[in-house]
């Protein structure tokens, strides 16, 4: 097993996407939405184990509800000795098709190419699927990894309090995967995930394959500014103490003092805003926004916080608002591993497919395996950058580029000392 | 009749104060909400027209429902020689109790003070209660003063579509205030409108009676930026096209590059927004906000609109949006009186109250009404600045000066020539 341009089952891998696609449909033409632990999510487990059964993987569950399915290594092997390839099937609302269903499937793609040659690689490969990547419908976001890498106590994570008020433990019984495994058994000897990019760059610069060595910082903090609400008309600009010009002119710092300090790295983002009493004519009492700060370096991530946090007093005092921040998120960057990254980029180059190295910009399961396995990822390109969106796409040739780059590296690292 | 400061009944004028504010109270404790042509709004107009039977006033409504009590003239007189006083007594959601209905009642105690010394004045005293001055349930606000002031065609203001799906004609007949005089039949030879400043100016400066000489101009748009929606992770800065940045940057400029400009006379307000989709980790697809103007000078007002029309191509090029703008209201600065002015100033100086020449910020019923006779208002402190809620609050004390000082002013003009 050398050419691996011809063996993946194209075919079989797309339709498995689209297959999985279908579950959750919503009315919105071509989205679909499959919160972990709902019933969509549910059939969708169901079809993903049914699928593993059919390449005749043992099919394990952990008490969090990871899904994982084992090829067992032509010398037998132990767990610790297995290459593990994974990612999520849940999704956000109204999503796309390919967003974590694309590691998953391409994983069992992988392992379907040892089962059609007849032949298990040397050592387990395993295919896995983390309980609740997305947090949407339960806090934390990539739970089921988390909690496998023993970053967050399986207790706690049963005790998740959805947004519809359910308990994730309950969901997780009710729907049929609380196993029995205890989370954390199977410890890889590596970890890989291909993912989609969810971002522009390999579109913008016409390039087929991300080598992805390292995930940004992720910091997310809640900035409340407290003023005064007062008439419009009849205050003085001396006399105000407005939240929402507050807030306007910190965002305006995090674009032109914090990310100009670091272009090229690090993002700021306010995606969520709200004005109180929010009436034109009324000057806002009150101003929440949220600040989303990332950065492949935690010096640098950690400088921009900083920038902000000490530009806050001053907007405060020289306005006389009271400001409140609050912590959502903080993960620093991960680095992934060197050895792994050198492999992806080989097989890349050895496939003839462009490629270069990149920084995942989002978080991922990958992110929880570094902790404790070395890890690296695969990106493929996204139309437009769009992604959390039906509008995500990525082309079927581009899909399976993807997926032959991760088969050439599962098979060069199977064979490697 | 030349002592007046012992002629107003403080007493009945308070306790009038007090049984308007009775209607149409809120669950939130001291509030109340008597939106125009609401059952609430019935009630306070049907205890207001009782009031102006007790004094024995003729009660004349015309078809917008704007209502008005005549004292006759001692020689009788045409409408046309008349000194009217007048305000409103709708409110906003959440109101105070004095805002427009301190006015129109001190408007009846000034004719008690005639009715109780059982002389008539030399000239009609009209004491006028405008149909739906704040605009809240239909717009636009000060519509019974803008329709007898010719400003709007009666059709226009009837067919007026309320928030709720209502038509404003059909509301005033329900409550029996659809009148059968034509707007515009009572022209006063001159107005004066006493009202609570509704900021924090007097308050602020220790003065007891605001000379109101102008009104500023206000200029209210809406404006939307259009960007691209994705993922806060993974989109480079200068890939961005980020509504939410823009419109932080707008309202920034406004306050940092037109307020300044003029920063004694010019206001800016942003009190309202709303990012779309309004995620923490998604780039703003769409904001969208207010823009209030104001200035009492209309080349100022426009130099401001300007500066502001100037930046929005600027922004837009720069961050790759598309900027819409929509006009909602532009009323120019109003010039009041200055005879009028002159004696509003002349009375508080006679009566030795402290006082102030000073600008409206807000827009009254007597901007409209300054269309068509000579016209000002005196303004009492407001605690804190603070009006359109619950606290907002002047002194007993302060509100008896108020009207001596209307008193005044009327017995100051009925005998000049």
């Amino acid at each position: 097993m050398h050419s691996t341009a011809l063996s993946i089952d194209a075919a079989t891998l797309l339709g498995q996407l689209r297959s999985l696609g279908d579950i959750g449909t919503d009315a919105v033409a071509g989205g679909r939405t499959r919160l972990a632990l709902t019933d969509a999510d549910k059939e969708a487990r169901d079809r993903l184990v049914h699928w593993m059964r059919e390449l005749d993987l043992e099919v394990r569950i952990d008490r969090i509800g990871n899904i994982f399915g084992i090829l067992p290594g032509a010398a037998g092997g132990e767990p610790r000795e297995a290459l593990m390839i994974g990612s999520h099937i849940d999704s956000v609302r109204n999503a796309g098709a390919l967003d974590g269903c694309y590691g998953v499937l391409s994983g069992l793609a992988v392992a379907r190419v040892y089962r059609a040659a007849g032949a298990l690689p040397p050592r387990p490969l395993v295919v896995a699927a983390f309980t609740n990547e997305e947090g949407v419908r339960y806090q934390p976001d990539m739970m089921g990894s988390l909690v496998h890498a023993g970053g967050l106590a399986l207790e706690a994570a049963l005790d998740s309090r959805g947004i519809d008020g359910t308990r994730l433990g309950g969901e997780l019984a009710r729907i049929g995967y609380a196993g029995d495994m205890a989370p954390g058994t199977l410890v890889p000897r590596e970890y890989l995930e291909l993912h989609i990019e969810q971002g522009p760059i390999l579109e913008a610069e016409g390039l087929e394959i991300g080598v992805v060595e390292n995930l940004q910082g992720i910091s997310w903090q809640k900035i409340t500014v407290h003023g005064t609400a007062n008439h419009a008309g009849t205050t003085p600009t001396r006399l105000r103490h407005d939240a929402g010009y507050a807030a306007a002119a910190i965002i305006t710092f995090l674009r032109e003092q914090v990310v100009a300090a670091a272009p090229e790295t690090t993002l700021a983002t306010t995606g969520s805003l709200r004005l109180e009493p929010d009436a034109i004519n009324v000057i806002p009492r009150q101003a929440s926004f949220t600040v989303d700060l990332r950065d492949p370096d935690d010096r640098r991530l950690q400088a921009a916080e900083q920038r902000l946090a000490d530009f806050l007093p001053r907007i405060a005092e020289r306005e006389g608002v009271r400001i409140e921040t609050e912590r959502l998120v903080r993960f620093e960057p991960v680095s992934f591993d060197a050895g792994l990254a050198g492999a992806i980029e080989a097989s890349a180059k050895r496939l003839g497919l462009s490629h270069r190295r990149m920084t995942s910009g989002a978080g991922h399961d990958a992110q929880m395996m570094a902790r404790i396995a070395p890890a690296a990822m695969i990106f493929v390109p996204s139309r437009g950058g769009i992604s959390h969106n039906p509008r995500e796409h990525t082309d079927d040739a581009q899909l399976i580029q993807g997926t032959q780059v991760l088969l050439d590296v599962v098979q060069q690292r199977m064979t490697a000392p």
